[in-house]
């Protein structure tokens, strides 16, 4: 076992413009936000964390198979997902040491050059692990043991991390049948810790999703209600709706292949609703249900005060051989070109223009931010940007979100940093890379002479803090 | 009234990149045009202005209720257009203090922060009023009472700003009902000032326009011709053409929701314009018909030699609360998807190969510009490429459009700067930002080699002044 | 004759960041990479050349009659194609001397600035000609005269060249009625040069293409086999693809209008190719038939190890007039906007998985880059990213190209440098701006501090050399 190998640096200018005059007020406005909690309004780690407060098992437990980031990669240079570890569809693992899957990792580590895993990855293991050498084939188990060792102490635990990464608040993600037992045992616990759910409907919402007739039923079952009826299915969403906030939701989460919207009427809608539970849907049915529905939460948003969100845009589960080995969310998303300015209008016509109404966009297809989202943005009361998202979450994908809206939406109709991330120990990476990113495009207008630096510094402050905090009502 | 303030800078290197050696370039390319006039081909000043040389009202009526620009992001942030004194659909206003909206907007000016919008205001509140304190709540009485009071001065009356503004000729736009009037008394009263028309008939070309019909009855009325046949609906555009080139139009200028051009037969044209004239038409044949007059335009171009212009790609009114309201123009266009490669090949096939016929393309889809517009205009005799246009007309948006068409339309195939704005005193601001912006891109190139500096100086100049003069042939 | 004229330069620094750090950096990557041999798996030079090794005519026959980037820019400002003496579609040419020709080209060298074609050139004129003065209306006959007698010269000759460039290795592209007798001729000669073949079927393939009828006679007279049924047009791929791969060919080459594939069942398939066979079909059941064709060249590349290239997304002769005048490859082909996620989903649910299969993507569609092309690249093994290509083959297009897909396919998935030229003479001066441009990204990221600089020293290297050589199997 190597401990020596090429030194890992951290460097402190990292992701700053190298031109001095830009770098140096870079460096300024970072010292306004470097020590700002951090805020994160919309991810995906797992409450049972927090709950239980459980040791991680090992390096690769925890920091490559939830990972989907990383293993597609790996995935793309012909590494089988068995070979790391990655469960099956079934539950079941192939029989691998994580130790070897750890090792698969490292001499293939090279593949992450200038992506944002490396970004994030580096970050982990020099500020979290206090590691000194680069992973590669050579550092592999020095790593491996580093991390795993590491992992059984006190101080690594998830509560620990919680509060070292000085997080003020994270939201988590739940379906509506979630019984939400972990938020409640993490309230239940006199911890401190501020962790709130959101609320994710897509397996009730969406017709074409695998486990959507079983979903149903368990909805009427868990709420009371007849949701085999329009009114009812309407009736049950409120009632979690209202469980969800009872346990901190400020927000529902909607992820559907477009950004389609209607606005049927009540008689439209219900003989649609029949149809869908009949089966025998055409695809343009099934997207006309979701899109129903998604007006439908929007009316439900200006009753309980919920921040709408809708991630469109994705082809979920693209490589149909993988799906069938492993299931969904192991890198076969694809994203696909949206519309916006068309299929949001129903649901615009109606709510587009109500006080108090927060409907955040998000996006995977970039053309959309100076030719849609910006423009819309700029004009509707109700409508904020998230962040550079998926994909996107890299330097260059939030330089091109910056730099591609603030023409037209400023920077106040867009709401700040959403990590999105089940992997819980690159928060603190995440958050500071979109810090760091922020300050450079900042630092680039002052040093062009747009704007002043105090402006600049008030900004970046609202970017990192104010800004996500208002718009989420966290 | 406070007169202090933090103070307000036009940093003499604005907008140049912070980079020494490119900084340095872009210096020495700008004092090459710095002082060149200004040629505005394509815009939205009113006539009345420079007929009747009234003083400006104030600084609400003058800067803040002409600029959509302006009162949409501050509509965006829940600011209603009532309380910024905007006109209503019906020609009323709210009873709303002039100076109590100025407040409105000053207190909300850091939402422009990054915006094209702060560049240009910025630069008026400097250059034109003098101003040396930031905009905010705490300067805008300071601010309003100092506008308002040089506004009575007569060195602030439209024919004494134009001739400040080294305006050697600007363009107005009108529609083919307008008699011209005013136009017509700048010619008579001796006045200096070169103030051309240009031909804008989308209401008489847009079936789908709400005052289409009633505009037609007039445009037969006007012209004395039968626009209720096909023959005599082109005679009478032949008919206007010539009035709007008796009072100096060189160019037509065509807003349409998407590029389709037709070329339909003799027989096919009189079936669709006998199908819109009765009345219920499908949306495709609406579009069919303004395809097919696009194509009859440019046959008239060939005539007459009046320069063609097509701004696609925009959906009006989005917002139908705000158009019931408050009409057009109030900030609610939205940006479309656009094709070119199809839409414009009937007409291209027509009339692409001709001598003396320059057809002008602007795009609010900037995917378009390395996949379509570039490879067009690097190809077609007759296509140019407009500047980057409304939504991308600011610094980040120019840059793409240069870096995004240049190595397939170079810059020769381009036409220089169109300010396209209603907002008169921002003229030479937006016009200083395309030149710096031209100058910053050019001095990149020859910063790392691609271009010698006596090259880039001779391109800056052509951008700045001759490109467009001779494509609009002014 | 003027031999005087402005200096011609062709900096060290070209391409390079103007930052100092950058630079720097930047010349450091690149004295890795500057002396490596050329690898040359895509491009479209005449075997002819090195098989008869004859001189080259003059400097219009060279260097201008073949480069449809440098006429279609001539045209584009009004200069016929035949006073450029470019050949017509009946192989007539006008009477034009061609000297004449260059000196209208060198009047109008200006409308290049900025264009990757005067960085080719420029670098062709000082390197290989050792010309000092700037091509102008001046310089125009010293040009001329020089470069005319230095053709003349053995040193000039193609195969000299070739050496001289140190190209390890070019593909030339045929068509599957090719008969290869060049190859086969170079083959014979004992030279050392290596010039393989590649199998580009499109005449066969397309039923759209006007030679296709007679494309596929020749086809079954050359295989022998029953062309006109299903099983045997199969078999004739697999016989020419096997005689292509005994000339050297390790790789296909497909250019269609879409991305589409499909994995129709053999009945299916047979009944469509009758309909094709038949005539009268639609212009979706030819693509259908092409797309099926894409799928059935996968499964070929799975037994006989070809590497697979789609070049989708192109209109080819979308101006009519110099269609009917010139023919194709004239420079009015124009860019599509292209889907991969759909179109090529029926490909890669069948292969997208299999080992040892190599599929290279290219687009001329940049928005594809971010949403598509880069994370399908980034998730299937099959799956690699040609370079920036055609339209984009330009140093801003290969800065977004890099931009655009390293996050999420990282360069690992990326192929390195395709020059896919037929202006042999500017094969160096192409390579050297890739070469230059991955420098320069790398030295960014270097310098942002997210690679260390041993390690983008061996991705230049791996770009440069090891990636195309590896991917292409040369």
């Amino acid at each position: 076992m190597s401990t020596t190998g090429r030194p890992l640096h951290l460097h402190e200018d990292r992701l700053f413009p190298s031109d001095p005059t830009q770098r140096a007020i870079a460096r300024r406005l970072y010292s306004q936000v470097e020590g700002l909690p951090i805020i994160s309004p919309h991810g995906h780690t797992d409450p049972a964390w927090f709950a239980g407060n459980a040791s991680f098992a090992n390096a690769t437990e925890l920091l490559l198979v939830p990972d989907h980031y990383v293993f597609r990669m790996l995935y793309s240079q012909g590494i089988g997902l068995d070979a790391l570890g990655i469960p099956r569809a079934d539950g079941s693992r192939a029989a691998v040491d994580p130790r070897e899957a750890w090792r698969l990792f490292a001499r293939n580590f090279h593949l992450f050059r200038g992506t944002p895993s490396s970004l994030w990855l580096n970050h982990v293991f020099h500020e979290v692990f206090g590691l000194r050498v680069r992973l590669d084939a050579g550092t592999a188990d020095h790593y491996y043991d580093t991390i795993t060792a590491a992992l059984q102490d006190e101080a690594f635990r998830p509560r620990a991390l919680f509060e070292r990464f000085d997080i003020e608040v994270i939201a988590t993600t739940e379906g509506p049948l979630d019984p939400l037992v972990h938020h409640q045992a993490i309230r239940d616990s006199g911890w401190k810790g501020k962790v709130v759910t959101a609320y994710r409907p897509d397996e009730v919402v969406d017709p074409e999703h695998e486990a959507f007739a079983a979903a149903l039923e368990r909805f009427g079952a868990i709420t009371g209600e007849d949701v085999y009826s329009w009114d009812g299915y309407l009736r049950a969403h409120r009632n979690r709706r209202a469980f969800f906030r009872s346990l901190g939701a400020t927000s529902t989460d909607h992820g559907h292949e477009s950004a389609l919207t209607a606005d049927l009427s009540r008689a439209e809608a219900e003989r649609l609703f029949a149809k869908i539970l009949k089966g025998g849907f055409s695809r343009e049915e099934a997207a006309l249900f979701r899109g129903q529905v998604l007006t439908e939460m929007a009316a439900m948003s200006l009753d309980d005060g919920l921040v709408m969100q809708l991630h469109p845009g994705c082809y979920r589960n693209h490589n149909p051989l993988l799906f069938a080995r492993h299931g969904r969310n192991v890198g076969a998303d694809l994203p696909l070109a949206t519309d916006y300015v068309h299929a949001l209008k129903p649901l615009l016509d109606r709510f587009g223009n109500e006080p108090g109404f927060t409907f955040i966009l998000f996006t995977l297809d970039e053309s959309t931010y100076s030719r849609e989202l910006g423009p819309m943005a700029g004009h509707y009361p109700c409508l904020y940007l998230g962040p550079a998202w998926w994909f996107h979450d890299s330097p260059e994908g939030m330089w091109r979100f910056r730099e591609q809206t603030l023409s037209t939406a400023g920077f106040y109709n867009t709401v700040g940093f959403n990590d999105d991330t089940r992997a819980f120990l690159s928060i603190p990476a995440r958050h500071d890379v979109a810090r760091r990113i922020d300050c450079a495009v900042l630092a680039k207008l002052v040093a062009e002479h747009r704007m002043e630096e105090d402006e600049a510094a008030e900004v970046v402050r609202d970017l990192a803090y104010r800004l996500p905090k208002e718009a989420y009502r966290l």
